[in-house]
């Protein structure tokens, strides 16, 4: 099968044996993939991934010895994948397992390629009314609700999203779902435009602006990417309140630890998110993601499509098969 | 009335009329005083603070022309004396009043006085059971049982409590009250030996050591007093866990956030804690503080006192009038 890896910061194709699927796995012919902001940052050397990237994806189960259910099933897979018998898998989940691999990021072969192998037990359906362009988001938007299911949120909490990249749309998009009064706050009125269409009060994302207009939030998420996002989230925030860290590509940044105490303030980090949730999420259509599409390219393509990811301001860039 | 005031980082004397309450304040003569290492923050410049110190005290009402049921009675009073009329007074108390004064620490003389005026609101009686030098440990022990307050512990909860200062030995003394199995550790075996006498697990606190004996925490309440407290914290946390952090000495530190997102670590600012709580649990015997009492000196020796508080390692020094 044709595959993409990347190596000394570059794209390169290679051609592999078609993966069989080990014990309890399920082989998945990839119909369709999208590129993240962790693809770019393994592209430049991020976790010292030798293998073929790719996490968010869907395609049709092509072979499942030990779970002939879900042949033929169209499917997208958890990117998390634990042991199954340490403590932290037993007890909470693979999410954090130490053993854990991470589908296309560490140790683990992704969906940049023709067919791909994931555990039967992480694998999602997808519901009939999902494209496979929106199915491509059941893991991003499962990231962007994570807030709504780590904090008790509630019609009257002040909740501020800070950055309006995809997952700071995602994230105000999918909370709006329990904040009805959610805010967004960006420097791009085309992508803040896409949030709003779908209710989410937008803002110039300006400290002073917002501060003006609203006052401290009970909770800020902080989605901006940028290495002060933090800072900013701590200026907008209540004392007694909650920034929760969405971005990871932190570098180790002097942040006034001084001030998270005396205002007594929760700082959550917030990483991955419930598969099964965003499944439902979308099934219903309560999030419409396909405004956040940029381009779909064909995988033949998939040079020219990592380059379009990597344009500053890009959305989600697809890739089909 | 003779008082202290810090300037230019040395101790003064000071003779000042005695003050009186005004509007819905009361006036009590200071029977007892405790410093704190806030004060010897104070001392070297921190909030630039030019009144009368000291914020943790006990004394008589002697003045109380608006609240006569409270003439004559032994009390201590709350720290942060809000404006009483802003939202987050009326919402959520005055502790984060961005009015607020700090007894003892902005805007608002303090205990190390003859004489100090608080409002009756922030008044709390003490009960008789309760020695003066007890008394004085109301405001560090609300400050210790706070993360109890702001966190769901159980019985079940794994804790440790990082650094055997006076913080550290109160904070661990204080959960052991929600959590049976804490663990406390320090550098320093007698101070170790204080909380140990009350049924604290304790432990040296090297990293590899603590790692190896107990794998990671549910919950890390960190009280080291150290720029390198919190990385220290982060090592000993498991995945989806809380750091609790009591330090406010923290100079804007580099701190691995990646980490935190990556592993959704929670951080929790904790600074200040409920009075009422705490007088309950020293009238009821729960924590005994006595041990924690280093030296009394008298008032007149007031010098000599933080002298010996200042001293590295030393334990609470009080001042008796
Ligand atoms: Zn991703
Ligand atoms: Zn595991
Ligand atoms: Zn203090
Ligand atoms: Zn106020």
């Amino acid at each position: 099968m044709r595959a993409v890896i990347f190596a000394n910061g570059a794209v390169h194709w290679t051609t592999k044996p078609q993966p069989l699927p080990g014990p309890g796995e399920v082989s998945i012919q990839v119909r369709m993939a999208g590129i993240c902001n962790t693809d770019l940052e393994l592209l430049k050397g991020y976790m010292d991934f030798a293998g073929i990237p790719g996490h968010e994806f869907v395609g049709r189960v092509v072979a499942a010895p030990d779970h002939p259910e879900l042949l033929g099933k169209r499917v997208t897979a958890e990117i998390n994948l634990g042991c199954g018998r340490c403590r932290t898998c037993l007890t909470s989940g693979p999410r954090h397992c130490p053993h854990r691999t991470t589908l296309g990021i560490a140790g683990k072969d992704g969906a940049f390629a023709e067919y791909v192998t994931v555990p039967a037990s992480a694998v999602h359906m997808v519901p009939d009314g999902v494209s496979d362009r929106e199915a491509v988001f059941i893991e991003p938007l499962a990231a962007a609700l994570e807030p709504g299911q780590q904090l008790h949120l509630t019609a009257d909490t002040s909740v501020l999203v800070l950055g309006d990249g995809k997952l700071g749309i995602l994230a105000a998009c999918s909370l709006r779902l329990q904040v009805p009064d959610i805010v967004l706050a960006g420097r791009h009125p085309r992508k803040l435009a896409i949030a709003a269409a779908q209710g989410v009060a937008t803002r110039h994302g300006d400290i002073a602006g917002l501060r003006e207009a609203f006052g401290r939030f009970d909770v800020v998420v902080e989605a901006t990417g940028r290495p002060d996002g933090l800072a900013c989230a701590l200026d907008l925030v209540r004392p007694e309140g909650t920034v929760v860290l969405k971005t990871t590509t932190f570098a180790p940044t002097p942040v006034d630890m001084a001030r998270v105490v005396v205002d007594e303030i929760s700082l959550v980090g917030s990483r991955c998110g419930n598969f099964r949730l965003a499944t439902s999420v979308l099934g219903h259509r309560l999030v419409d993601v396909a405004p956040l599409i940029e381009a779909v390219h064909p995988f033949d393509a998939f040079p020219e499509a990592l380059a379009a990811a990597a344009r500053p301001g890009a959305m989600k860039v697809l890739v089909e098969f």
